[in-house]
């Protein structure tokens, strides 16, 4: 009779903890899709083209006899990744990207690449060197990450050039930063089409400008090249998503961070800023060719949510802290049976 | 006999001043030649166009699939100026100018025009406007100068929109610079084609660094728009000057100056920069079209010195210490007559 009963505890104390784990996988699932609702886009990317009225033109040819002031060339063209370059800042402006599931993964290997100043694209007095950055105390941050570009040990290798990298403080870019790449490479499992800008930016110091009235940029500058170290990052991601009715519609959200350690509890949606707010501080139109077109907020068909926070709602993030659940109810369930043991030793005795 | 005597001293006394002036005039002209030697260039313009490998092709296609992000047109042509702008900043990078005699003469009244933004090249997202810079303590500084615009005053309106104008120091703008400015224009004289590029810089506290091993950049941002007061002002002149040989040679000279007071007794010379030093913080090649070119140094075939310090040496300096040593000579000789009046007078008694 005593053996019958504790088979029986055991099947439930099973059954239990099977029914725990799917009732919690089953939660996860619901909630991860009422966060992914497909909503209509409720912004239009505004584009101006400035008019542009080129009254002065024999005497443009006769002011810039010796041509214009060249500040290098648009784009900087590499296999994966292009570059817009400061020739001012030895850093570039912006570095834009295709992610697809397929670039993502590979056999790329960085361990068989090395940081180095792109002599083919740009002149020496225009470029950072390795020097610029030994003992700075920054790391050489990607702006196009390394494992972005799996698929190519080329296209990976192209993202080590120095026209990729800035001096990026080392807790950032070791760990919340990590964690944005992550999330833009996560996108690929949704969306066909990733395309991610990732940028400089110096913004003035807003804590001094409340107290004193006036507002500065402060940044340093390093190694002998004076290579800036950009105050604030950014990621634009924006995504193509076929609705119901088979028209693509375009999704983006533009993150803004600090150049410094982001405690890891801060939700990602903290750092989302109005494109045209970006757009306005980078002096960039990030996507001329979309004038007036349609282009909803990323953060509305998807929980622009770090791995580390998903753990609030979704499957992949919950089950860390389901599972510690399910194994404190095991101990729990474990505690009582022994407690029902104890009681019928005792009852028999 | 002694009306004769004192005849002969008048006549003495007049030969003597004229001969005096004619005597400075010439060491004056004689002085100034010194100066301005016909020497053959020392340097040559170094310029080498990066090459860039567009082994993307393809792949540029989709990641820029919206465009490339756009900082802007390349220059901005008014009449008699071409600006380079920076819609971060928003001031302009770069203003270029063609001075001849003809332009820095004319009916052109300032008093007619009034600084204003550009809305036709400009977006107001990336334009400063005149609310920025009231009460912001800096001056609205001209870098294409109105009086560089006499000959024209639509040209010389031009020169009003605030995409030629710099948050600048009232100080320097009202002083020293506009000396600065007078002094490209007093080149038209010597030169038929003077060119000048004004432009702005972010440089860091050299200061600061030299002390903590750190070197930072820190600037002012004005303004709802963040207009950046840049920490220095340079110009850029090139003249061409035809040589005995009548074979046309480019002469240039750089001068960086800071965006603060400076004390007008320093000379010119002092903020002279070597053109590729400039590039390099600039990250622009100011003259493209000049590669391997030879350019000898402006200031090996002219004093470059402003008018205040050619006092020292040139007609047109000296004349006014010429002048003040004549007076204070005439006064002696005709004070010396009249003690020999009055010894003649003491004889005669």
């Amino acid at each position: 009779m005593a053996e019958d009963i504790k088979t029986f505890q055991g099947g439930f104390a099973v059954g239990f903890v099977v029914s725990l784990v799917l009732c919690f996988v089953y939660l996860g699932i619901l909630s991860a899709e009422q966060q992914r609702p497909l909503v209509v886009p409720v912004e239009t990317y505004k584009f101006k083209a400035p008019k542009v009225t080129e009254k002065g033109g024999p005497a443009a040819s006769l002011i810039l006899k010796y041509g214009v002031p060249d500040r290098g060339p648009l784009t900087l063209n590499y296999e994966n990744h292009i570059v817009g370059y400061d020739q001012a800042k030895k850093i570039p402006i912006w570095v834009a990207e295709f992610i697809t599931k397929d670039h993502v993964q590979g056999d790329g290997d960085r361990d068989k690449c090395s940081f180095k100043p792109d002599r083919d694209k740009v002149d020496n007095m225009f470029s950072s060197t390795l020097d610029d950055y030994s003992k700075s105390g920054y790391d050489r941050g990607h702006m196009s990450p390394a494992a972005n570009h799996k698929h190519s040990q080329d296209a990976m290798c192209d993202s080590f050039f120095l026209t990729n990298v800035v001096p990026q403080n080392s807790q950032h870019n070791r760990r919340y930063w990590r964690d944005v790449e992550a999330y833009c490479r996560d996108l690929t499992k949704m969306y066909e089409e990733v395309r991610v800008i990732t940028g400089t930016l110096l913004l003035p110091d807003t804590a001094q400008g409340a107290t004193q009235g006036s507002r500065f940029v402060k940044y340093e500058v390093i190694g002998e090249s004076n290579v800036t170290v950009p105050t604030h990052l950014y990621k634009i991601i924006i995504v193509e998503n076929a609705t119901e009715t088979a028209k693509t519609t375009l999704f983006a959200a533009a993150f803004l961070l600090p150049n410094e350690k982001v405690d890891s509890n801060i939700p990602l949606i903290t750092f989302k800023v109005p494109l045209s707010q970006l757009e306005s501080a980078a002096g960039l139109r990030f996507f001329p060719r979309l004038a007036d077109a349609p282009v909803g907020d990323l953060c509305s068909i998807d929980p622009c949510k770090l791995r580390g926070e998903m753990a609030g709602y979704s499957t992949m993030g919950r089950l860390p802290s389901g599972f510690l659940l399910i194994i404190v109810v095991s101990v729990l369930v474990f505690l009582l049976f022994k407690w029902k043991e104890q009681v019928e030793k005792a009852n028999k005795k």
